[in-house]
């Protein structure tokens, strides 16, 4: 007899709901390449970062809305998700976890504030493989061929050859047409920002309030970013980590500061 | 006549919510060294990471409980407080952002979950000095002698030299005596995570659902880490960034993948 190769699990999660067009599109991509389980919030979660759920209980319901694939939405945060798939649905580590596709760009610092790439890094923390896919056009009506295109171009790389350890990956896909696109650049995330402008109103009790706006701006010209790529009609790959440390930084603070137990 | 030197401009904000013990530390600390003005979260908001509020309006309310220092409440995230400090409130960049002091570690991987770190992160993203602190005691009847005195070492060096670009610093102050504090070691983050254990309860309709609780698992046994230095009775000082790429990752994956687009 021999060993009969077993298809990988794969773990889809998103930011957006797990009502929203993107995660459909993502599950069915994967039920092409495994078997998967899909553990996504059960209403928006768009900007959640990587808050985890400590001061409130957390549900999950079963949920049929997916054919032939086992589904809950969960009341928590994606990062939550993501670790109650892992400790209480599927009672270990998925092959893969793939979050999104998210209806808008997380390329540049939006990484930093996104819940979709947020739960991909809970994953990669776990020691999974982990992609998070990001598509440049919010509409929820918007023609997602594209988004599968790219999604078959890197999913199976991932699955074929894992990434380096503590790498997850972060792909935005242009809102182009397919005619128009270029391929996949791989790249480092942009050096951008952006630049609130709070809206502010008035209530019907006199009492001011705020709404977060902004304008994305963005200084970094290198042909090597993000930013450029998606620009140019490229889909961007940046390999993401989750060790924050500045690690060049740390000769130059030891040698100009003086502090007291540090001897430089 | 001479030019008068200004006063640095100190925003101060945390994650535990502007009635907590340490961020009074830090407003009485930073009092001695520049022009205060807090603003922070109207309740706790621990574990928020990066959260923005997107989908709610926002607001702040002036209050009085910080002798001479002009303070706000926010009904949002950390990074939201931080948001509107500079463009509604300071309108303009402070001089130097500090965030706690957080009751409880922010060390190793939880730079990823904290509110505290997050909070300091959009300063810095915003082109601010910006450091967090953090104490490895939860209490908040803790004895804040020792943050005080690692607040004195570490800020007005920061004032002094500025940071490098794009770079913040997370502080992070052990739970020992003054008499067993080693002072202040420059540090990388430990590999270190959480591994996930949901205690799951019954409510009294017959409905599952779960508490996020955990144990702190750290396998990085060097000698330059955050962990290693809080263990040994330094305030360990690791120096943060927000571009969150894999730089050492591009070529292997442009090398080893087969990708359309990409010429390798």
């Amino acid at each position: 007899m021999t060993a009969k190769k077993l298809k990988p699990i794969i773990l889809v999660t998103n930011d957006d709901g797990i009502t929203s067009p993107g995660i459909r599109v993502l599950v069915e991509e994967m039920r092409l390449l495994g078997k998967v389980i899909v553990v996504a919030p059960d209403s928006p979660q768009s900007g959640k970062g990587h808050a985890i759920t400590i001061d409130d209980p957390l549900r999950i319901e079963h949920v049929t809305m997916f054919e032939d694939v086992e589904a809950y939405q969960c009341t928590g945060t994606p990062v939550d998700c993501v670790k109650l798939a892992v400790d209480k649905i599927i009672k270990g580590k998925p092959d893969l976890c793939v979050s999104g596709v998210n209806h808008g760009s997380n390329s540049s610092i939006n990484v930093i504030y996104s819940g979709t790439m947020s739960a991909a890094m809970e994953a990669a923390i776990e020691g999974i493989s982990a992609i998070g896919f990001s598509f440049l056009n919010y509409s929820f009506e918007a023609d997602m061929s594209l988004p599968r295109r790219v999604i078959r171009e890197v999913a199976p790389q991932v699955i074929k050859h894992g990434l380096p350890e503590n790498i997850l990956l972060n792909v935005n896909i242009p809102n182009v047409s397919e005619s128009h696109y270029k391929g996949i650049k791989v790249c480092r995330q942009a050096v951008a920002k952006w630049q609130e402008e709070f809206t502010e109103r008035v209530d019907p009790r006199g009492k001011k309030y705020y709404w977060l706006t902004g304008n994305f701006v963005n200084k970094d010209l290198g042909d090597d970013t993000d930013e450029w790529a998606l620009g140019q009609g490229y889909a961007s790959v940046v390999p993401v980590q989750f060790d924050l440390t500045a690690h060049h930084a740390i000769p130059y603070i030891i040698s100009n500061w003086k502090l007291y137990g540090e001897e430089g």
